[in-house]
């Protein structure tokens, strides 16, 4: 069994949609990240909390054959996002953003974890990205997710990190920033030329499109009757992507994709109908199965 | 060879997108849908012009195997659209809507055209539908599109339409306002109650959803690099349904209806490429079939 190492946040968010609210629930790209993963595959993390942060979280993800000994309890308190969404729920409106222990995160690599072979770059700055990247021997799979916030103020950095890594799972709208184009088509290959071998765009309710080796991939969404909050739609899709990579053993490789590609897009799809991951916490692996093959044939011709 | 019965509108278009403008071309639900079809099966159509309607275009349509005898002239002007694009593509903005000839329309079906095995109820008041329908003797499938102006101004005629056909084609906002109900979803499961055996819920750039028989096809639409103009989009769309299914004869059967929206989906993607049906007619039978091999790899898993 192959190791996924996944780098990103672990935080407290609240949050408002037109279903409801949630205040101070866990989330963070790690957490909705690795516990999709972990469906499919052990995993390794690197991150940082705060003392307010609860140990039996903690407990549960190692429970749960996530590994957290690259998890650091620092002084003070743990990263916390406000958000909003409106009636479109493809788009969070940011209200507030207080890193606290975050500000300070200085990602160090236990040993055991410099060996891993799929490696997950979740949403944190590209410096930081890059440490990490720079302490990893020889993966055979890199990934990584960014956003608007990086996109704008440490472009530069950024574009250091592209060309080292092999997949970039973005959003329509940040793909769009990141390339300075308007047609999702062309942005997803300008993005392309910067570095990354293979490109998932998210498109939220409307799928997702692959792009690699000069082809387009066009993955349909669950079709959802009631969303409740879209936070950590991305990384929950991350984590399937990359739990279906890493238990099969393939790094870029066409048809594997494409499936990891269904399979991200089945997990986003249960951590939609619930605040936080509380629906990924009651999920069943037969729940999945059932969901992918409902979700095949919606395209099935 | 089986027949296409066809009503919409011959129009004049006024059209300003972010590509550009052309004034008073071509337009008109009928023509973008007829052109459409008539790469695949011949039509009957049922429309009404003014005295300055260009005679060499009616002469075209014939040329493409298109009877042109239920068209009928008026004293007067021909049906003009004014209507603009902002960077949402997906979106029309109606400027102007003079209806002059088409203000009295009152669709006339020559003889032969009663037995027609197809019929098309382009998007036109909901009341001279139902006549149309009251004409034709026993068509093997119905489909019809629809539009807001209708669903909110005619809600009670169109509801009375509704019953009466087996495939309707509407956008996702159309469907939304038809059935009161945000989620798409749920708003196709309300307009399915209403009475349609079959829904094809149009998502411009995002593709389709087909809804038969409690199965959603998730129908992506072809990756366009650069659109000109969306106007026609959804008419040709609806062509190249019908095309596909009168010239292969068959009605409401799964596989074939799955087909069927992906080969309008093609043919939609021609015409967004330039201003009124200009694409459409210099467009030859293989690019067709090129892009409906390519579509079909794009949903490959």
């Amino acid at each position: 069994m192959r190791n996924i190492l996944a780098v990103g946040s672990l935080a407290f968010d609240s949050i408002s949609t037109p279903a409801g609210k949630a205040e101070r629930v866990l989330g963070g790209s790690l957490n909705f990240f690795s516990i999709s993963a972990s469906f499919f595959n052990p995993l390794q993390l690197v991150g940082v909390v705060g003392e307010d942060f609860p140990a039996e979280h903690l407990k549960f993800l190692s429970s749960r054959g996530i590994d957290i000994a690259g998890v650091s309890t620092m002084p003070g308190k743990t990263f916390h996002w406000t958000g909003e969404y409106g009636q479109d729920l493809n788009e969070a409106i940011t209200l507030s953003t207080q890193l606290n222990v975050f500000e300070h995160f200085n990602p160090q690599l236990p040993e055991k974890y410099r060996d891993a072979d799929y490696l997950f770059l979740g949403n944190i700055a590209p410096e930081l990205q890059m440490r990490v990247l720079e302490q990893v021997r020889k993966p055979k799979l890199i990934a990584m997710d960014s956003m608007n916030f990086w996109i704008t103020g440490c472009r530069d950095q950024l574009l250091k990190v592209l060309p080292r890594i092999d997949l970039l799972t973005i959003n329509e709208g940040e793909a769009k920033l990141l390339a300075g184009e308007s047609n999702v088509i062309l942005a997803a290959e300008k993005v392309l030329a910067m570095g990354p071998k293979a490109l998932v765009v998210k498109r939220g309710e409307y799928g997702a499109f692959l792009f690699f080796q000069n082809e387009i991939f066009s993955a349909p969404a669950v079709p959802i009757r009631k969303v409740i909050d879209p936070t950590g739609a991305g990384d929950t899709f991350a984590g399937g992507m990359m739990g279906y990579l890493a238990s099969h053993g393939v790094g870029l490789e066409r048809d594997a994709l494409r499936k990891a590609v269904l399979t991200g897009a089945v997990m986003a799809s249960y951590t939609v109908e619930d605040f936080s991951f509380r629906r990924l916490q009651k999920l069943e692996r037969h729940e999945i199965d059932l969901r992918l093959e409902e979700l095949q044939r919606t395209i099935r011709v």
